[in-house]
Formats: C-alpha cells, sequence, structure tokens
C-alpha cells in the first residue's frame, strides 16, 4: 500500500520547510540516529528511513542485483526523494550512507542541496602509496570470511573496531545488537557491496556543497581519508571532531549534533 | 518543497502495513493524539496531520472559500491519502473530525477500509422533534458572536463545555490553549463550517464500515447524536464509553486505545 514508505521505513516528523535526511551507515538503521535527529524538528523536516534489508524495512523488496553494489541503495533514496517531492535537501550520512547519499547526488543534483558527511570513506583498501583506506583486501576477505563462519563473533569483533569508546561498554553491544539483528544474507552482500566499493573516481564529479565530519581515532574512516575526500571533493569543507570512533552520532551526540548545525550555517 | 506534508504537516510513523490516520476536531491539532497514538505504532503505519489553518499547517494554504465548508478539509484528506499512495486505510476521526472522513470516504470510498468516529455529530442544531443535535441555533450564534468580541473568553467558555472532568483542570486548560493557539480568523470560519453544518442527508450513502465511540456527558454530541448516526449509517457499530466530555483521547486515554483496537478487530 504505502509502497517506498514502507519499503524503506520512512519516518517523517519535525516542522520547518527545509527538510532533512538522516540516512545510516552498514548494519545500522534509524534508531542510530536517536539522539541527533530530533533535535532538528523544530526548524526542518526530518526524514528517516531505513535501507531495505536492514531494520524495519521490506525484507521481500530486497534483490541480491540490485544491492550488490551501492547504486542500488542510492536509486532508493533518489526514489524517496521524487515521492516525497523533495527537491534541495539537506542529506546527512555515517559511513556508507554517506557514500550512499554522494551517488545520490550524482544521479540527480536538483534533488541535494548539501551532503553532511559523519565518517564518509570512498575506498576503504589501501592502495599504497598514493592512498591510505586502512585495510589491506586480505583484513577484508578474512571479515567477510568470519561473517559467513561465525556471524555472531564477527559481529562482537566488528562492533568493538568501529564503535571505540571501550571504556562505554554498552555503546559497542548495542552497535553489535543492531548487527546481529541484520538479515544475514543482506549484511554480507551489504558488507561486500561497502568495503570492497572504489568511488575516488567519483568524488570530482559531486557538485553538492559538501561538509564532512572526521572522527578521531577511526579505524573505518582515517583521518586521511576524510582529507582525501575533502581534497577531492569540489565543494568541501572537513571539521574535525573530538569524538573517538566510528560512531560519533552514538558515542557524541552533542558533538555532532552541533557540528552538523555548523555545516548548516555555512552553506 | 513537501506539498502536502507541509500544508498538513503531515508525519508518519510506525511499522506496520495497514496505514492508520488520526484527525483531530475543531481548533485542536494531531498533538491531542500524543497518548493514543503512539500506542498503534507497533502494528501500523500511523500518520498524524493537522488541518490548514491549524496547528502547524501551513497557513499560506489557508482559503476562506475552500474551509467554509467541511468538504474543502476532507478534500483535503483525499489529497493526502492519495499522495502517500495510501489505499483502505483505517480513519480516526474526533468530533468534526469524524465528519471530515466521513464526507472523504463519500468523496473517495476506495480510499477507506474503516472510519472510526469519537463523539461524532451529523448536525449539532436541534431539529426537534424529530432530531435533538443539542444546540439551538440561537446558542451558537452566541458562541460566534463570542468568539468576535472576546475570543480568549470564548476559549476559556467552550474549552470548559468541551472537556468536562473539571476535577483535572489541566485538562480544559490544554484545549483553552489549543483553541487560543489557532489563528482566531481560520478558527472562526471553522467554527462556522463545523457547528451550522447538517449532513445528516448523506448518511445512508456512506458505505464504509464505520465504529462510534459515545462518551457519556458529552455536551457537544450526546448519545442521542451517536444512536442516530449508528441507526443512519448501512454499516456501522456504536460503542458507548465510561469516558465523560467530549474528549477521551486526553481525558480517558487507555479506554480509547483499548476500544480503538477493539474496533480494528471487529472489521
Amino acid at each position: 500500500m504505502l509502497d517506498f514508505i514502507k519499503k524503506n521505513n520512512v519516518k517523517i516528523s519535525g516542522e520547518g520547510e527545509q527538510a532533512i535526511i538522516f540516512a545510516a551507515g552498514f548494519g545500522c538503521d534509524q534508531t542510530m540516529w536517536r539522539y541527533v535527529a530530533p533535535q532538528f524538528e523544530k526548524e526542518y523536516r526530518v526524514i528517516l528511513f531505513d535501507y531495505v534489508g536492514a531494520g524495519k524495512s521490506d525484507y521481500s523488496a530486497y534483490q541480491s542485483e540490485k544491492y550488490k553494489t551501492l547504486e542500488g541503495y542510492a536509486q532508493d533514496v533518489v526514489e524517496m526523494c521524487k515521492e516525497l517531492n523533495l527537491k534541495e535537501v539537506i542529506y546527512v550520512g555515517h559511513s556508507v550512507g554517506a557514500t550512499i547519499g554522494m551517488l545520490a547526488s550524482l544521479q540527480d543534483p536538483a534533488l541535494f542541496k548539501q551532503l553532511i558527511m559523519l565518517g564518509p570513506s570512498p575506498c576503504y583498501i589501501n592502495d599504497l602509496p598514493s592512498y591510505k583506506g586502512g585495510f589491506e583486501r586480505e583484513d577484508l576477505d578474512g571479515l567477510f570470511e568470519m561473517m559467513e563462519l561465525n556471524y555472531i563473533g564477527w559481529a562482537n569483533y566488528l562492533s568493538k573496531v568501529v564503535m571505540k569508546n571501550l571504556d562505554r561498554p554498552e555503546l559497542a553491544a548495542e552497535l553489535e545488537g543492531s548487527f546481529c539483528s541484520t538479515d544475514p544474507l543482506c549484511a554480507k552482500e551489504f558488507a561486500r557491496a561497502t568495503f570492497l566499493s572504489d568511488y575516488r573516481h567519483v568524488l570530482q564529479q559531486v557538485t553538492v556543497s559538501t561538509c564532512i565530519l572526521q572522527c578521531e581515532d577511526d579505524s573505518i574512516a582515517p583521518k586521511e581519508v576524510g582529507i582525501y575526500m575533502n581534497e577531492h571533493i569540489k565543494e568541501s569543507a572537513i571539521f574535525f571532531m573530538e569524538a573517538t570512533g566510528h560512531c560519533p552520532h552514538v558515542s557524541q551526540p552533542e558533538e555532532t549534533t552541533q557540528l552538523i548545525f555548523t555545516c548548516l550555517a555555512n552553506i
């Protein structure tokens, strides 16, 4: 009945004229934005959604062929914007959610006014000496293999690597729960689509104004990666956060919220 | 940008496949449903909205000509359903919100699966001896005059008449605040559209399955009115509530929620 709303479990809240979309990272759903997104409801129309295959999306809409690359997810973002008659949205994407927004902006630039990227990476694999993505291909193959053989163990391990902040073990535990509650088939295909992607060549085609929020001590998107993106996107700025790890919207929501407002003011 | 979403301040939450719309009564907005609507988010897709001219709707979309009758508001409900690709929705309407839903169902019956009417009335004016609506025309003219001369005094007076439950003065105070925060021009025109309406002649044309929830000691929609509606709508049932006054979703949200679930189960 609800088509795209059901498919992507779309939620609409807030009162402003300007739409702001919050997009999750790999293995996560919109609940990861629960500390940050409500702060924008007074001034913005807040749109939350889940990728097909994650959260409370419609799993019957999952197609391996479509979602084997991030373009499939980006296509859904474009469709959602069109169905909602959105134009010139603010798009805040975490991690691979940032890449998905960037790809959506290449599919239809007029839909986007600004991209705010939280811990983005155009390529996770090192291409030394010119590019340090943070992972060797063998590391990733090891992760994919672990997903096959011991999904729970993989979720436990990766959640700690991603979240950091191990003095607050409930944070990694939440992320682990999020990974574990994701359908393993979808998660495995999304993991390959994410971690094997290389979108360095499209950065220069991005025309939408971009802000990069770069965490300290982020093992998934190291500082060099944020700087690389900032250098290659035409109209971009980078802000270095005090937050550590790869999920500042969960571990340091106040700083994240504040910086998003700063980005919004700087357009 | 957001067209109907901005116009009617549409909110979408919840995860079910079946859409359920909650519509407010006169001088109120979607916040009146705050105790009830969230109870449906686990099983339903919950749609909340404000009438143009109320709540946080887009006041620039207000047109006296369109909204001088309830059909104008009903047209917006139909448009909202179409924009969201909704079909066979459950529509829960309070007071005049019930009438608006009924009129929308006459404009496009296929959009509606069930109408749940909380304190509805097809006609507020007595037409004795055959029909007791609860008001004499002179009473209403007095109210309209009071709205012109002393809007605040009118809001204070009517809120107590509507809410009852005077042992909990915060309830009437909230309703008074809601009346007062409504744009007086829109409120005055909506008051005339509401209280001077007579839709008794269309009741027999309603084809959608209907549940009427009838309060005790309701001065706006007395018991005889609920019974009259139930007798004249083809496929309808009436439930008599223990809640008193005209706003059970605010004064007795548990009973209201429970009865809505009962209606949903009885379709």
